[in-house]
C-alpha cells in the first residue's frame, strides 16, 4: 500500500468542487460535491441516534438502499436534524438539483450536513451551491483539499487521505476526507467521512468491508461521548481500475480491506486529536481482556472519562482516575491484577502495578505527558483480547467552543 | 416535617469533632468523627465501581453486615483506593484506634475517605487525629458544621441539612451531611453522605429507606460521568427518640421515608450545584416516558451531555442538543413526539415542539437560563412515567481544577 498526497478525487473518474453558498457560514467555502463519472457500488454506516438528521434519513432510504450511487452534496453551518418533513424536503430538493446538473438520477446523490441542530437550510442558496459545485468539478489534489476543508466546521485542520494498492494485477486508488471534531462518541462517531475508490467491488462485499473497519476505527473515537444526529460513513466504488471484481472474501478483499483500514485509523486517529479544544491525541490500549467486548467497553470508558481527559490536558500522571475508569466500565474485574502503563514517544512508566500505584519517576512521567500523542496501556491479565480507543483531552477551549458555538 | 438550623448532631444521642490531622492538606481540618452514645442499627449503599476503595470494603463487610454502629471517622484528602492490603490495614487500624478511645468495639467503626487516589495515609496521622476527634466530640449547631467542613475536598460550600417529624407522638430528629464536588456520576454518586437520626426503626427498615430514597436522590445527580471509588450513603439510627419502633411499612415508615427524601434531595441538588466549576444548577425533569427506568434513563442522558452542559454554562438555547442527547440514551422514541422547555424562575418557553425547533423569544430564554437554576422539562408524550436528574454546567473551572488537583 502506497500513500498518496491526495484524498476524495484520487481515485479514477472521481471529481470534487466546493463553494460559497452562505448557508451560516459568511466569507468561506460552505459546500462540497463529489462526482463520479460512472455507476458506483456504495455503502453507508450512520448514527445510531434515534434522533436521526434528515440527510441520515435520505441516504439510507435512498441511496444505500439503492445500492447505486453517482454524486455526494455536503453542506457545513447547518446539520439540518431536528427539521422535520421540511428537511426532508430539503434533501429531496438538493438531491434533484444536482440530478439535473449532473444528468443524473436524484436517488444516486447522498447528501451530507453538519453544523446547529434544528435550523433550517434556505432551500434556495443550496441550490444555488449545487449549480456552483457542478459547474466546478475537478480531478486534483488541490479540487480533492478544497472539498476537505469546506465542509469543515469547528475542526481547525482539514482531514484526507489516499492510497494506491493493487489488486488482480491493477492498479486500486482510494481516497478519503473526514469532518469531525465535536459531539463525537462511538456507535458511529459524529463526523462525516466519505472514501471513493475505482476498485470493482461487489455491493455486498463493500459493505462488508466498511462495517468491520467502521468498528475498530472510526467508531473507537470519543471526543465528548455526544452521539450525533448526522453520523455518516459513506463509501463508493466505481469499478475503474479494472480489477477483477471482489464478490468474496479473497485475498483481494482483504488487501482491499486492509487498506481501507489503515485510512479509516489514519483519519480517525487525526479527528480524535482535532477534537474540540484538544492539545493532546488521547489513546487507550486494553490488553489482556477477556473478550473483544470487554475490552472495547473497558477502553472506551477511560478514553472518554472527564477526569482522565483532564489529567491529560493537565499532563498530571494520576493514575488512580484511570483504575476508577476502568472500574466503572461495567466490565467485571480484579483491580490487584491491573497495570497501567503512561506511553509516548518520550517514553513508557508503569503506574499502576497490580492495581495499586507504585513509586515512579514523576519526571519522566511529565515528559511523557508532555508529548502531543499520549498513550495509556492497560494491562488487564484476564485474557488475551485487546482494544484501541481514541480520544483527546478536555481543555478550556472545548467549554469555550461548545458554550459559544451556536451564536 | 420542620427544617431546623442545625447538622449531623441534631438527633438526641449524637456528637461530631473536627481536626486538623494533616492527611494531605495544611492549615486546615481534614478529619470528622461522628459518635452515638447508644447503639444504632445502621444502613449504608455503596459505590458499584468494580474498583472499591478500601473504606468501603471496610464498611461493608464490617459495620453494614454487624448491623450495629456507633461512630463514623472520614478523613479528607486521600480516598485510600487502590491502596491494597495495606489500605484495609489503615482502616482497620483507624476502627481499633476510635475504638479505643470511645470504648466501642472496632466493627462498630465506619471509616470514610475522600481525595486522591493511589495514596497511602499515614497510619500514624490518621491515629493522631483520631484521638483529637475523640477529645473534642460536641452537640451543637457549630459542631455539626465544623464537621460538614472537615469533609469536604473539592467543595466550596459545605453541606448539611437536619429535620423534625413526630412518629407515634414522640419528636423525631434527623440530621445530615454530605460531600461531593467532581467524579460524580449515578450509581452511587461519587460523594460521602453520612445520616444521623433517633428514630427507632429496624435494620431492615432503615435499609430499605435508604434504598428507596437514594434511588430518586443521589443516584440522580451527575457532575462529570465519573462514579467513583469511594461513593457512600450511610445512615444511623440510636432510637433514644422512643418513638414505637418502625418494623413495617407503616404509616411512621412513610412519614420517615418522606423526611429521608426531603434531605436527601435537598443535598442531592447542593452537591449538583456546588459540581467542580459550576455556575449552574441544571436540572433535567423527563415527564410522560413508558417506563420509570427510560425516564431515567433519558434524563441522566441529557444531564451527563458535555455538550447540553456547554451549552447551560454558555447561556446558549441550543435547543437541538438537547433532542441529541435524548436520541443516544438507548431509549426508543418518536422524535416527532417531543417537546421541550427550558425553565427557571424567570419564565418557560417552547423550545422542541413535536421534535422541531420553533420560532421562540430568544430574550426571555436568555433571561431564563441567566437563572443560578436552570430546568430543562422534556415531554415525550410516551406514557406517564417521570424521572428527574440534577447535574451542573461545565465550565473552564471545572477542567482547570481537575487539570491541577492532584498537584
Amino acid at each position: 500500500m502506497k500513500i498518496i498526497n491526495d484524498g476524495i478525487t484520487a481515485p479514477i473518474g472521481f471529481m470534487a468542487a466546493d463553494a460559497m453558498a452562505g448557508i451560516k457560514y459568511q466569507g468561506r467555502t460552505d459546500m462540497a460535491m463529489v462526482y463520479s463519472k460512472a455507476d458506483c457500488t456504495c455503502a453507508g454506516t450512520f448514527t445510531t441516534n434515534v434522533v436521526k438528521a434528515a440527510p441520515v434519513i435520505w441516504d439510507r432510504d435512498v441511496v444505500v438502499k439503492g445500492k447505486s450511487a453517482r454524486a455526494i452534496v455536503v453542506n457545513s453551518g447547518i446539520a439540518n436534524a431536528c427539521t422535520g418533513e421540511k428537511g426532508l424536503t430539503i434533501c429531496e430538493k438538493t438531491a434533484e438539483a444536482a440530478a439535473k446538473a449532473l444528468n443524473i438520477q436524484k436517488e444516486q446523490v447522498c447528501i451530507g450536513s453538519t453544523g446547529v441542530i434544528g435550523m433550517q437550510i434556505d432551500v434556495d442558496k443550496v441550490t444555488d451551491g449545487v449549480s456552483k459545485l457542478a459547474n466546478s468539478l475537478e480531478k486534483s489534489p488541490e479540487a480533492s483539499l478544497r472539498a476537505a476543508k469546506a465542509i469543515m466546521t469547528t475542526d481547525t485542520v482539514h482531514k484526507m487521505m489516499a492510497a494506491e494498492i493493487e489488486l488482480s494485477g491493477k492498479k486500486v486508488t482510494i481516497g478519503a476526507m473526514t469532518k469531525g471534531s465535536g459531539m463525537i462518541h462511538p456507535n458511529m462517531c459524529t463526523m462525516l467521512c466519505y472514501i471513493t475508490t475505482d476498485a470493482a467491488i461487489s455491493s455486498e462485499m463493500l459493505k462488508k468491508a466498511l462495517s468491520e473497519s467502521v468498528k475498530d476505527t472510526y467508531n473507537m473515537i470519543s471526543v465528548d461521548g455526544d452521539t450525533s444526529t448526522n453520523d455518516t460513513c459513506f463509501i463508493m466504488a466505481n469499478g475503474l481500475a479494472g480489477n477483477e471484481e471482489i464478490t468474496e472474501e479473497n485475498e483481494d478483499y482483504y488487501v482491499f480491506l486492509d487498506a481501507i483500514n489503515t485510512i479509516n485509523t489514519n483519519l480517525a486517529k487525526k479527528m480524535a486529536a482535532d477534537g474540540e479544544g484538544a492539545t493532546h491525541l488521547f489513546e487507550v490500549k486494553v490488553n489482556g481482556a477477556s473478550t473483544k467486548e470487554e475490552a472495547v467497553t473497558l477502553s472506551k470508558s477511560v478514553v472518554r472519562s472527564p477526569l482522565c481527559k483532564s489529567a491529560i490536558f493537565g499532563k498530571d500522571a494520576n493514575c488512580g482516575r484511570f483504575m476508577c475508569a476502568l472500574g466503572y466500565s461495567g466490565v467485571d474485574f480484579d483491580p490487584s491484577n491491573v497495570d497501567i502503563y503512561f506511553e509516548s514517544k518520550a517514553g513508557s512508566v508503569l503506574v499502576v502495578d497490580k492495581g495499586m500505584a507504585p513509586e515512579f519517576d514523576e519526571e519522566l512521567a511529565l515528559k511523557i505527558l508532555s508529548e502531543d500523542e499520549v498513550s495509556v496501556r492497560c494491562e488487564m491479565n484476564m485474557g488475551d483480547k485487546s482494544a484501541t480507543a481514541w480520544g483527546c483531552d478536555l481543555t478550556y477551549d472545548y467549554v469555550k467552543i461548545n458554550a459559544d458555538y451556536r451564536s
